[in-house]
């Protein structure tokens, strides 16, 4: 506990590194004593504290101040006495027999959220999932079961050629999801987006049509709501018009955007999510809940349990001395599952929804203050010149050498590779983390992205002055 | 923290209650003080600890000594002290990036976990999933895709009417995996098995055939190691041989089971295993890492990976610091990942290969010290009356008054009742926790299971002398 404790203290300096990098070979081969290779005889107490020191050691400081690299990111003291708590219960989600009070919580959490979401119907439902991946494939799971029932026993054999709508945008678990499903990436039919990342609905429409004249059969559309790269928010109004003439199932990915509509200021920007038939949203994103909590909700009730319910007799025997609605582990594609609602739960508590706004809109601000300074700055360039929608802001920096060259091919080959340098002194040096990509024709640029309680705004000008010192010589 | 400690305390005292039992309408409406409404303003802290205390409190203790309730139980104190530490850490298994120690922990313990199933093979793959359902799906999802690559863009749609086998006894999960992959449970083919559980390598053969007539292709065979409810292995040897003459993909699902070849006494029972393609293996199971940890093992190196990888350009960066072959979170059908190897690796590291082993032969004992007293009750009646394969016992409790009326339906009618009423009035009462269910023409039995090490024999003397006490006036 005090190793633990000790290193939550550090994870909150700013002064320490993020990390203490060493290549993927150096830790195999074993670092100052750290082996990871497991053997036939018991080690010492002594030896196994500091296979947790190092192991710590060796990782990266996700709460950090300065660790701006995934939308999860921080680490919230209450989320983690939640999921002490919850390691400490080592329950299983299956049933209410033996995880009586967290699957209430679950039921009280889905109600709650599917109430923000706006669904009118007191009989929402949802499960909670191993992620917005998982979360995702399940929206697309029950859209197949709600048009075609007989798929459960029957299979894809047979239904028509189905397809589905997602933003080029739009994360790549869907076409995952589509994979797994025997649904095929082909049968993935990317839309197009405008130059700030939403989907464009005349697009949707005409890829719609389209699909149709070529015998296809659409049966879902799932919508972004705050895209992974740019933040962006699809138009949800108008692509649920789409989905009510097409008579299309409609999910919106909310994994990261979900978190916003705890926010009276911002939440206006999911407007139409009410609409939907389905919404994974993942607290472990920007309300700061610690990995992993994502929920899948849908606006009827009882198609998750029809669609994946097998009743196995021995765990759900139907003369239980309680009642037995509430042994909520037939809905999903798994059997054990891991408890995820709890540490939720806590932050809810401790934070209050009006918590969780202040946190929300404080990153909102902060991104709006990147945004400025960089707009300052000749030296950087922003993807999208607009104050940013969401806390994502992409951008590229120039080294002086590049600076003055007007965009060519060549420019952008020699642009291509900032990125990435500068990427890798940060993590050699372990002062700060960010993300870069490319993305179409764009060559690779950074994405900084708010989700971390712990940042403050001279975080962000140490980031900015982070980039220039590593990139001005290359 | 304290609380915790005193809980854990609490858990093991073999006195205290296994639970303190309320019905979901109880808990939903609140019980003295417990509010699971989530409201807009914050709690205080002194309140928060009262409701973590409370979450525990009406909870169900899955370490006691006398929960035998699930295949999962018991609280290993390391298993624990590596949860709290993976929770603190807080990452995420997606790249080496951001979770370089656990990252190479996997590699190192899928490549134990593949050397003892006993894979020659160097290059053995796999990966830690969501639970056994997973990855039983995981497993299916590849052997898929090994016989038809085109799946993933093409789905099934280009596919023959594909189906699989698995024994009637296998686990549910493998249905479920069926519904969702798009196969259709009306494709998955139930063997049947002997008086033991075991798959009959002559029915499988038959059904093979059977289904080639029919114009059905066969692509996959499911053989489970240590069954949900008998704990029977099938005879993997028989199956692997039909499985290369029908040139069928070997799953083996050991979720259970594979924590037995750590036990060089009992191992031979999964012998065959190492002829597999693949293999789900839970050591969050008999090897009692705290939930949830389970890994699916394939025996071809790759195939995971091309099966599920869609290289999304924002994570899978190409031109990183570090070899990027590190990156295996796009080897699955997630995105983001819960860590579940850091607690198997410290538990492993603490107790050795022959610490598992010692416990494991421990349960195999008081398996056969039950069953020897169950045998010499004229009150009890084991469904087979044979020395147990595995930790499994199965048994009926006859109350004086159906103990000398002779099998009939309206004694099976009767007897149907009595288990049901005893796990109703124990889990009331919280003084021990077992399973029970119905199988095929037998009616509801009770299913005993070791795999909680701090379980004693005196804990069995006294399930016994339980089951009478609440049993003998029904």
């Amino acid at each position: 506990v005090n190793i633990l404790l000790h290193y939550i203290e550090k994870t909150f300096d700013v002064k320490s590194k993020i990390l203490d990098f060493h290549h993927p070979h150096q830790l195999l081969e074993g670092l100052d004593g750290f082996d990871l290779e497991l053997s036939d005889r018991p080690e010492s107490l002594e030896q196994l504290l500091v296979d947790c020191t190092d192991t710590l050691k060796y990782g990266v400081k996700t709460g950090h101040p300065r660790y701006f690299n995934q939308l999860s990111s921080g680490l919230d003291v209450i989320g983690l006495a939640g999921e002490w708590l919850t390691a400490t219960a080592n329950t299983n989600m299956f049933t209410y027999e033996i995880a009586p009070v967290f699957t209430i919580m679950e039921t009280v959490l889905l109600k709650k959220m599917c109430e923000i979401i706006g669904w009118r119907e007191t009989e929402a439902d949802g499960i909670f999932s191993p992620g917005g991946s998982i979360s995702n494939l399940y929206g697309i799971l029950v859209a197949r079961y709600k048009q075609y029932p007989e798929i459960k026993a029957k299979g894809m054999a047979v239904l028509p050629c189905i397809v589905l709508f997602v933003s080029e945008q739009g994360h790549y678990s869907i076409k995952k999801a589509a994979a797994t499903l025997g649904i095929g990436t082909d049968n993935v039919i990317e839309v197009k987006c405008d130059e700030r990342g939403k989907m464009i609905p005349a697009e949707l429409e005409k890829n719609i049509l389209q699909a149709k004249r070529k015998g296809q059969t659409p049966f879902c559309v799932v919508a972004t709501a705050g895209s992974t790269v740019f933040g962006a928010f699809d138009p949800l109004h108008d692509i649920a018009d789409i989905c009510e003439i097409h008579r299309l199932w409609m999910h919106v990915d909310a994994a990261w955007g979900g978190g916003l509509l705890l926010s009276r200021k911002h939440s206006y920007k999911l407007s139409g999510i009410e609409r939907a038939d389905s919404v994974t949203w993942n607290p472990h994103k920007l309300m700061g809940v610690p990995l992993q909590c994502s929920a899948l909700l849908t606006r009827e009730k009882g198609l998750l349990g029809a669609c994946n319910q097998m009743q196995a007799e021995y765990l759900f025997q139907p003369d239980k001395v309680y009642n037995i609605n509430f042994d909520t582990g037939d809905k999903t594609i798994q059997c054990g599952r891991h408890v995820d609602v709890f540490k939720l739960w806590l932050m809810w508590k401790a934070k209050g929804t009006y918590g969780f706004e202040v946190q929300i809109d404080r990153y909102m601000e902060l991104a709006k203050y990147f945004y400025k300074v960089l707009k300052k700055k000749d030296n950087f360039k922003l993807v999208f010149d607009a104050e940013p929608e969401f806390t994502n802001v992409c951008f590229w920096y120039f080294p002086p050498r590049l600076k003055h060259i007007p965009k060519s091919f060549e420019r952008d080959q020699e642009l291509q590779k900032i990125a990435p340098k500068i990427k890798a002194q940060m993590i050699v040096e372990g002062t700060v983390m960010l993300s870069y990509q490319p993305c179409g024709d764009k060559v690779n640029f950074f994405r900084m992205v708010f989700s971390n309680p712990a940042t403050r705004q001279t975080d962000v000008d140490y980031l900015i002055d982070e980039i220039q010192r590593l990139g001005k010589d290359l």
